[in-house]
């Protein structure tokens, strides 16, 4: 018989929402192009626009100004460029200012050359230093442009949570704009945008319980938007062409209202998660928790065992049933020395375990999870 | 009773083809990052790969040439750069030479500046005036960069079929690249790229009865690419950050094994398409049918009906439960006069209305067509 599988991924993705899939299946079976002027054409645009008002509302936001993109990678590659508008004028975002434990796509620098990208320390709870902040925008030239910021607000693999408002006021005193890549708090925080202070944020659906293939950038007025990444339809109020996906983003619009009404559920997560946490320190009582001092997501932990290296224990989990993760899956599926880590001042060679769990993460998931570290260290001390 | 509804727009989105949403349904049932190693990442990459051997196989490509993206306006905006990458030098192409009746996606000119964008001429059967393009190449400096050219193979509103092999040859010769704006072709006719000679294909999913989210660029090497759009994850060999929309994918895989054997049924299609001639010509003798007199799809009618405007009956027989499209859809939803037309030689004013079929066309739907362009036809005679 085969074992049930535990899936305790869910910052790599997260499971799709019974009523998020639904929403899917109804918009996939009406054929249309959001675009049409014609009755379908209308009933595709009217689903489009009600889940505008849905992702609006998670972020406290407007729903015109959301827009709506294939995933948080493209709104990342569409907010993080040095050409802006300003009603008709152009104008210039000269550097980058990025912290080094961010995602990829922010760390990646979007459409910025490399060379305009700065990379802000953090400390050893993975916090951004905010007196590095301060000093890197005292020390930017604006003659050459202006400064633009962007930060995670929960890490990916350690869930460590960004003091967004205290950035934000750092980087409106210096002029600047301030994008919060909020793609691993949605549903696990609040996302009100006049509360993080931030000028854009960044989401995915499907790390809220939305389908792959849908994702925003959420501002905070119609006057200063990026250049949009190329010219062609006039979808997404000229800010991204191309025909609306409408089941994806149908789902999207379902996840974002049960995203909104689980941040007040945040301590059944937090429950889960120091369930783990307790796993963790009986079978392994000298394992690390990464950021365990500091505020973090109530869905994850990020964790090393001395002597264990990550690669090796996510392999004997998965052999068991028990799907975690080594830091972030959005690379070439490789598993190295975890970059997150680095910069926290653990090392070169450090990597670490992430397991991270959902509303639908059953009990016995957990436990089976407890099981398989169990044996797996049972077998380690007697081999050696 | 609510009477059924024709959809006759297939141009503008496809139906999702049954076992494409069924192939869709048990991809969005499993949970995963297609880049995770574990067992359930492993099981989203393998729906990724097959359905990527399946795209390619309908182009008589490689698998590995195949870059997914979200839609065909990406993989537009992906190929049309001046910035590319061979091995790893870099390589600028100077001007991108574009038909007056490319879809906006490609007359918008992607990543190119408004300025870099030359527009070829067409004859008033919308057909590429090569002799202009040659003479457009022949005073193309190289000193500056390459020329890249990039031309729809079939048109979205007329149908009409671009000479791919001959506009190929001109553009080799010359040194260019060329792209080839597949969009439309798909299952209508073959898009076997050895024989269109195309270095580049764009498709799109929701055009051949796959869902909206995905799509793909198409080459012909692994040596010289586009530069990719924002750095980020590695996923797409690195030609596309972003996790991949597996379910989107798998569709498109199964729409285009199903595209690809649906060319040698073209004749189904032409003879839906001939009925509609039929009809026009029986209730509106003075019809034009635009690109009659040239090989165009054989799923699309484009025409005109003197007198009559393209809005007042699109509006009628979307009342009378038929959507037909007047040209594009894909602008802000607006009726105007004809892009298309207009570099045709018909002038400023003229808009054509687009009927466009698939197989899955009732013949119960075109004579609901027939019915309502009747009865519109007969209702303005009496007010006349």
């Amino acid at each position: 018989m085969k074992s049930p599988r535990a899936y305790l991924d869910h910052n790599a993705s997260a499971p799709l929402l019974p009523e998020a899939r639904a929403a899917m299946i109804a918009a996939l079976d009406l054929t249309a192009n959001p675009s049409s002027v014609h009755h379908e054409g209308r009933e595709a645009r009217r689903i489009v626009e009600a889940a505008r008002r849905d992702v609006a509302a998670l972020c406290n936001a407007k729903p015109e100004h959301v827009v709506f993109t294939s995933g948080a990678s493209e709104a990342a590659a569409l907010v993080l460029t040095p050409n802006w508008k300003m009603g008709r004028a152009s104008l210039t975002y000269s550097r980058l200012y990025v912290a080094e434990t961010d995602h990829s796509i922010v760390v990646g620098g979007g459409r910025f050359p490399a060379e305009q990208v700065v990379f802000l320390p953090v400390d050893a709870m993975g916090i951004v230093d905010l007196a590095a902040l301060e000093a890197a925008l005292a020390a930017h030239d604006k003659a050459e442009g202006l400064p633009l910021v962007a930060v995670h607000l929960a890490n990916n693999e350690s869930g460590v949570i960004q003091p967004a408002a205290r950035i934000a006021r750092i980087v409106h005193d210096a002029g600047g704009v301030f994008v919060l890549d909020a793609v691993q708090a949605g549903g696990r925080i609040s996302l009100d945008v006049s509360e993080l202070c931030a000028d854009f944020l960044i989401l995915a659906a499907h790390k809220i319980g939305g389908p792959k293939g849908a994702g925003a950038l959420i501002g905070t007025s119609d006057v200063l938007m990026p250049a949009a990444i190329a010219a062609g339809g006039g979808q997404e109020r000229g800010h991204r062409a191309g025909t609306e996906n409408y089941a994806a983003i149908a789902g999207f619009g379902v996840a974002a209202r049960r995203a909104r009404e689980n941040v007040a559920r945040a301590g059944d997560l937090e429950q889960r998660r120091e369930r783990i946490v307790a796993i963790l320190r009986e079978i392994a009582p000298d394992v690390t928790i990464f950021g365990e001092a500091t505020h973090r997501l109530p869905n994850t932990v990020f964790f090393s065992i001395p002597g264990v290296k990550a690669e090796t224990l996510l392999i004997a989990l998965d052999l068991a049933g028990v799907a975690v993760s080594a830091g972030s899956a959005c690379s070439s599926g490789k598993v190295g020395a975890s970059r997150v880590l680095k910069a926290m001042g653990f090392g070169d060679t450090v990597s670490g375990v992430r397991v991270s769990v959902g509303h639908e993460t059953k009990g016995s998931e957990i436990e089976q999870f407890a099981i398989a570290l169990h044996d797996f260290m049972k077998r380690r001390s007697r081999a050696a």
